[in-house]
């Protein structure tokens, strides 16, 4: 049967069945961020909310990939059904990479029990922001109870969406190298649980006291969850089972103080209110043509006008 | 005298005059992005426009900063007038480090022919996609002849943005390490020119056959322009005159075949849509306010509605 000519609900009833081809297509049509994208993701609101999101975030070079390969491996032996979002470029899930690289993941894509998806970071019409809670969603409600999503931890997007999974592990080295410099405030803002990854090398007890230093100057000491710092060694695995420990004591936590509620409920009104905004967005695409918009273009190019009096001109007509 | 008793077209006059002082406080009103902000960017619009941007970004911990540091050297050297503005969130210059750090720049703190700006990754209403060319004008208007641009090379708006100079240098290091990897697709787009930094370190001949390998499969290599590719020692100052050579090359060669006014003209295109859509961004925060808007909320919280048909409802009086 070619999954090709199937409608978007017959699609979508078929990954809620499992059908793994049905649900990259699905994935697929969402990410288009259309009309047939809005179908889609209506029908996955009205289902889901079992769903659990950990995002695992870090600089480029963290070693985020091989901690999220030997978290999947810890999962899957306690048979968890998994989904995996890589919206890292650095990560070999992405095939951000070009050259020959380490396909670390590749291990678990052919168990049934393990989903991998890599999002683009283009494409989109409401960009990652708006792309990444739909395709979570999606996953929610086709079944998949632990969703990882794998984010690299630089860069004012990609922070925000990092911040906005259930759990955030935030994962740094010893030693702190120069990358982890990258957003290192905007990191610590996020972080749930820390991890010091890569702990067979020297300078775990310096970058500890670091981290506790920084925490002690942060609201985030005192507030009714103090984020762990754990350390692990991805490529063997070590570390991980405490991790995933400290993930579950994370998520009781914050279901019993409701701030996980407080938490979905407010991003989904950040994600309304985006929402709304792209389509405004759109609609000055659409504005933004004809004879009027060439001339008010020249004009500006020209500098006989400025933008922003461009802008006024253009919109005049909508009431902004 | 009080700066701060100044009206923003007195600060302008000001900072045109020479006053940096007066500068830094424009620049700050700019990135309010509000009504203010509208009135001073107005001013730097009319002005300018000899002013030339280079772009110089790549991975965090490629050693940008210390590869800008010398080549702010090497045009003090020839008593260029030059202003820095450092949107990288890794950089020594935006203060983005919390714990102890090389502040590498410091050299050129009390140099008054070096200006140096850091921008918030956060604040200004447009984000930084707008705040970026709006500092940018200001600087230019102000008479400084070269702009420097740090931007760190990974993430969404952040590579957009590190592609919107009129001259771009992607810093890469021998060997591509882990960090490498992030955006390197990206990297490869918007690169005029490319550095291998810390050229000192082994595997330099490797990362250069890397590169030309990339060039080649893409459809930079067939250009009027191909980019070169240089090796610096950014701490010994090492290549940076053979750097500063080909960012004048380039500039001749996009200056001769009309490229360059092809690409301003594209950018200022580009950010007046942008405009358009932030002011209909700005119409729908006003809009979503008030009762009707927590209604609608609260259905979608509750799954009653889900965010798009309540969006639909929502922009039925802005026409969109």
């Amino acid at each position: 049967m070619s999954r090709r000519n199937l409608s978007p609900a017959e699609l979508f009833d078929a990954a809620c069945a499992g059908d793994r081809a049905a649900l990259a297509r699905v994935l697929s049509l969402l990410e288009r961020g259309d009309v047939v994208a809005r179908e889609v993701g209506r029908m996955a609101y009205t289902r889901g909310g079992h769903g659990y999101t950990v995002g695992i975030t870090g600089a480029p070079g963290a070693g985020k990939s091989t901690l999220t390969s030997a978290v999947i491996k810890h999962l899957r032996s306690m048979q968890l059904e998994i989904a995996v979002l890589a919206i890292d470029p650095s990560s070999p899930f992405t095939g951000g990479a070009i050259l020959g690289d380490r396909v670390r993941m590749q291990d678990h894509a052919t168990d049934p029990g393990v989903f991998i998806r890599s999002m683009a970071t283009r494409g989109h019409l409401g960009g990652l922001s708006l792309s990444t809670p739909e395709a979570i969603r999606m996953l929610d409600a086709v079944g998949r109870e632990w969703i990882l999503v794998e984010t690299v931890g630089v860069g004012q997007v990609e922070v925000e969406i990092a911040g906005k999974a259930d759990t955030t592990v935030v994962v740094l080295n010893p030693g702190w190298g120069d990358s982890v410099q990258a957003n290192k405030a905007g990191l610590m803002e996020i972080a749930d649980i820390f991890v010091i990854n890569k702990a067979d090398r020297k300078g775990v007890e310096e970058t500890r006291r670091d981290i506790e230093q920084m925490l002690e100057l942060s609201d985030l000491a005192h507030d009714a969850w103090r984020p762990p710092i754990i350390a692990t060694i991805g490529n063997t695995g070590e570390g991980v089972v405490t991790l995933w420990d400290a993930v579950l004591e994370h998520r009781a936590s914050i279901e019993a103080t409701g701030e996980l509620q407080k938490r979905r409920d407010f991003r989904l009104r950040e994600e309304l209110r985006e929402i709304v905004a792209r389509r405004l967005e759109l609609r000055a695409r659409e504005i933004c043509t004809g004879e009027q918009w060439e001339t008010l273009q020249d004009g500006v190019l020209a500098r006989s006008i400025d933008p922003w009096s461009a802008a006024d001109q253009m919109l005049k007509g909508v009431g902004a």
